[in-house]
């Protein structure tokens, strides 16, 4: 509640900084007509017809310096309302403001009836409003124009372009402030800038669009979260399958991801017979579900089997249209740790805790401690875009909510957020610039063991229909490593980061110990490397600095007489001096426990 | 030499008991009309019209007997030699032998002019010999009548269906032995037989031909193969790299593989655009190659750099014909253990060695002893079909040559075995049944630096195209696991073995003790299983036997006083009484060396 009264208030500060910026553009610019000026996320924006003068950046300051003195002038906010009739008297008053005229009469014509204005100091605008009462209560150095933009009038480019003035907005110059600098660090930790000075992934024309590739220092990323993923599973009792990436489209229309998922599927792939009819008609997976279900189905399971729980890193792809790919976030090649877990219902309760629990040791390891849960059920809408009986949806949904109530979890609904075929418990986390994102997923799913005709023998010696649950802990590799760059601004624990050791000799003379120091790490499966660059001495500090290597080893004289090592860790202002063997025992102690000796970076803020 | 002559002895034996084998049956069955009967793999057949006859495996026993009597009577084989006009007049005494009749007289239009007749006490046959010099040369119990099947005369369906006789043969009781247990074994532990019972694998018809699923206990192998083979790759020097499974069909343009490897490809994905056009075209991928090829290239390089190792275990598809598809051996979707390294000129040599050295390593550990280097180059008679020029062709070909000969390994050269775009060390290995299969690969390729432009800066800052080396140790996932299975006879060593220790309660009083061992085995990774069913403790010991069980603990009311266990490795007789903690420890170790301890079954043989 506090919640949404603190939003309406952001609302009315935004809306009226609008009225105030259009009100010292409208002095600078004397002939300039008004567009629309809403707020908007982070803060608001105004549109201008400047006829033939032109607006730059270069007038940020005069305008953000009169806005100011705008605010001082404790100017009130006055609202008059009319009718459809009066309306049109009011604003013939304004002849200069064509848009606004325009404006009206469209509303009219839709059967618009009420209309009001606001008027504060010599500035009046059609609006809805609200806004705060008096201009006093503004920020005055709580906002910040930010950018200048063309924008056609009402979205269409048959008419004129406008200018567009963005600014962004908040209650507080600490908030505004708290914003430019989680801002300037999210534009630093951009995964795809990240991306590309640490060599992780890269794109190329010749592959296709959202085709990733990765790099070695991704690859390394990938394996050790696969390798972490799945000791835990072992650890959960789930069991590894492997399963193509094609396959017939019989088993699609089984599943019906064809027709309901066919707009996300790539086009399937045609094997024409010798008479040049099509022999079969191939698909590129979009999900691995129907394929572990014909794993489970291939051999005849007794209650006492139950749960089985089969997983999968699987490889799927899916057509996302080209506009909506975007570095990592958005891909059409996408590998996800999946898993389908095959239960009676009496097991429910039970698996869903061990689930849960799993997921929690899992984001401890990761250090990601800011989530929320979404019911994500059906669009009561829309309900015939999904599979199966409202009675199993009704059954489904009851049981997810139920097992959160059980459990005391802090949750929200997500209405039209279930897949097609059952709905879900979605685990939200937010991204540095504060977008919801969801990492994590549990579903419980009563339509796949009637499509595919899956039983086990329940103790009375009868076929029973078992429950599915589809969960995915750790999004895809895609969505979650580029979480992960964000959210540690690239400097990863030394157990999944690319190089763990460099190694720095001073001099020449200290190279042998430094390879047998490489030696002796690699012999350990420790990814080390001797920085054998012609840079200077600090200027190899700097590079392994800047890519964000966990452990710098510096190897002079002393290191070589002494046998120690000189450890400079990222993140850390003091430098640990310790023998050789004590250097190899915690540091292989910190990578099997997969500790994560600093807070991530995306989390300080 | 010895060889070839030891051939054309088993030769002259197989086709003389195919004459000894028509005599037998021409006593038998005096109406009998002959057709062909030639040596062939292990033994001979012989074609017969037996007219309203009817001949079964029940008659083996008598023709059997009859020709050991043949053999017996030391019948010499005489040759007569005719041409074209004379042997119409020699056939023209046998007018019942319709076909032999028929296949002189084609044999006569197709201008042959040499013709020889071999006879043996009563029997005469048209044939080109040669044979040994009389049947008590011949092995009276080296042969064995092994099936009747129906063949057309000439192979063509239009044709009289004629009953073909199969015998083995060999030079001895003792050889013809040999070749049976091997052929029982090799029946017993064909991969498709033992996948099918441990669950190694499966095919759906929904999913499609050749689309290999890996069932759990198949994926434990294949990710066990896939950590080892890492890990070793990860001491040499290679880096990963992940790569998607589709590709535009600019790439393979690029690399050659289209026109040239189109017919092995499956079709391409038509992603159409909004006007009905092919916006884009998308093969999947046959090989990692190219995609490899533009990482080396993503950004510039120095000869420091050098030698660059890519690796990745990439899933690729190629479209056998699915009359060629079988079980794992060829399949539709394979996994391999690739590698492109990207090196100079006078790093080949060490290179060259130190992948010898690592393939060795690895077959050492999986036990693999016997294998053949060939040294595959071009057909001389189709150079067209190979990309690049004949001058990159020789280099290649020669540097190949040369290092083998300077490590002076045996080898024999298998024309027209090279890849498209390069000659290849094949490394071969026999099955159970002596078919010989290629399990690793070195290619020399220096064609892939000139189509995609790849290069590095040398030591006089001028560009400089690396050499490609293409290498593969352990095959396809698909195909070396098949080997696998039938070399093991199913039986794993502990460290890949799907199940590594099952353990048997002798009583319900044993089992919080049982438990308690596998809470231990499990916090330490090992895939451990107590065996819960209903089933007798001898039938338990039976089934997992039977399962190839590495590892099977019986605990009994002693064990649980004493905190020990009794160990029963499979293909050991003694039983083994340790303490609990004795027994992890050597578990452990067993586990983490990756020692065999046992000789593979098929290498027994």
């Amino acid at each position: 509640m506090e919640e949404l009264e603190k939003e309406n208030q952001l609302y009315k500060v935004r809306h009226s900084l609008a009225h105030v910026l259009a009100q010292a553009v409208q002095k600078k610019f004397p002939n300039v007509k008004l567009g629309f000026g809403p707020p908007v996320e982070h803060g608001f924006y105004y549109d201008f017809d400047f006829g033939d003068e032109k607006f730059t950046e270069e007038d940020f300051k005069d305008i953000e310096k009169d806005m100011r003195k705008i605010i001082g002038q404790k100017q009130d906010f006055v609202r008059a309302d009319f009718d459809e009739k009066t309306v049109l008297a009011e604003i013939a008053k304004f002849p200069k403001e064509t848009y606004k005229n325009e404006n009206i009469t469209n509303l009219i014509e839709r059967g618009e009836t009420h209309f009001s204005f606001y008027q504060n100091g010599p500035f009046i605008d059609l609006c809805r409003g609200p806004h705060v009462a008096n201009t006093g209560e503004l920020p005055a150095n709580g906002f910040k124009l930010s950018m200048v933009a063309g924008a056609y009038w009402l979205g269409s480019e048959k008419n004129q372009m406008l200018t567009r003035i963005y600014a962004y907005a908040f209650e507080s110059q600490e908030e505004l402030k708290q914003f430019l600098d989680r801002k300037a660090l999210a534009e630093q930790f951009d995964h795809k800038k990240l991306g590309k000075e640490l060599q992780i992934f890269m794109f190329s024309e010749q592959v296709g669009k959202g085709l990733t590739m990765w790099l070695p220092n991704g690859a390394v990323i990938r394996d050790e979260i696969e390798k972490y993923a799945k000791e835990v599973e072992f650890q959960y009792g789930y069991q590894r399958v492997n399963t193509p990436h094609i396959t017939k489209k019989e088993l699609y229309l089984t599943s019906q991801h064809l027709p309901a998922y066919e707009e996300s599927m790539f086009p399937p792939l045609r094997v024409m017979g010798a008479e040049g009819e099509v022999e079969e008609e191939l698909y590129l997976k979009p999900m691995n579900c129907p394929h572990h279900h014909l794993i489970f189905d291939h051999a005849p399971k007794s209650y006492r089997d139950l749960p089985i729980r089969l997983a999968e890193y699987g490889t799927c792809y899916r057509y996302e249209q080209s506009g909506e790919l975007s570095g990592l976030i958005r891909v059409r090649c996408l590998t996800m740790n999946d898993a389908h877990i095959y239960l009676r219902q009496d097991q429910f309760e039970e698996e869903f805790k061990s689930i849960l629990q799993m997921y929690k040791e899992m984001y401890a390891t990761f250090k990601l401690t800011e989530f929320k849960f979404r019911l994500s059920i059906r669009d009561k809408e829309n309900r015939e875009k999904y599979k199966g009986s409202p009675e199993m949806w009704d059954k489904a949904e009851t049981m997810l909510k139920k097992a959160l109530d059980d459990l005391e979890l802090d949750y929200y609904i997500g209405e039209g957020e279930a897949a097609f075929y059952s709905p879900k418990i979605d685990i939200q986390f937010r991204n540095l610039m504060g977008r919801e994102e969801t990492v994590s997923t549990i579903q419980v799913d009563f339509l796949a063991a009637e499509n595919f005709n899956l039983s086990y023998i329940n103790e009375n010696n009868e076929e029973e229909r078992p429950i599915v649950i589809h969960r995915a802990p750790l999004s895809t590799h895609e969505r979650f490593i580029s979480f992960l760059l964000e959210y540690y601004g690239g400097a990863f624990p030394t157990w999944c980061s690319p190089t763990q050791v460099i190694i720095i000799p001073v001099n020449d003379d200290c190279m042998e110990y430094c390879q047998e120091l490489e030696r002796d790490l690699r012999a350990k499966m420790v990814r080390v490397k001797i920085d054998t660059s012609n840079a200077s001495f600090n200027k190899k500090i700097r590079t392994n600095t800047i890519q964000k290597n966990p452990n710098i080893l510096i190897i002079g004289n002393k290191e070589v007489e002494e046998r120690t090592v000189t450890l400079r860790r990222y993140g850390f202002q003091e430098q640990i001096v310790s023998t050789k063997e004590e250097f190899i025992k915690d540091l292989l102690e910190e990578i099997s426990t997969r500790k994560m000796l600093r807070e991530p970076m995306g989390s300080l803020l």
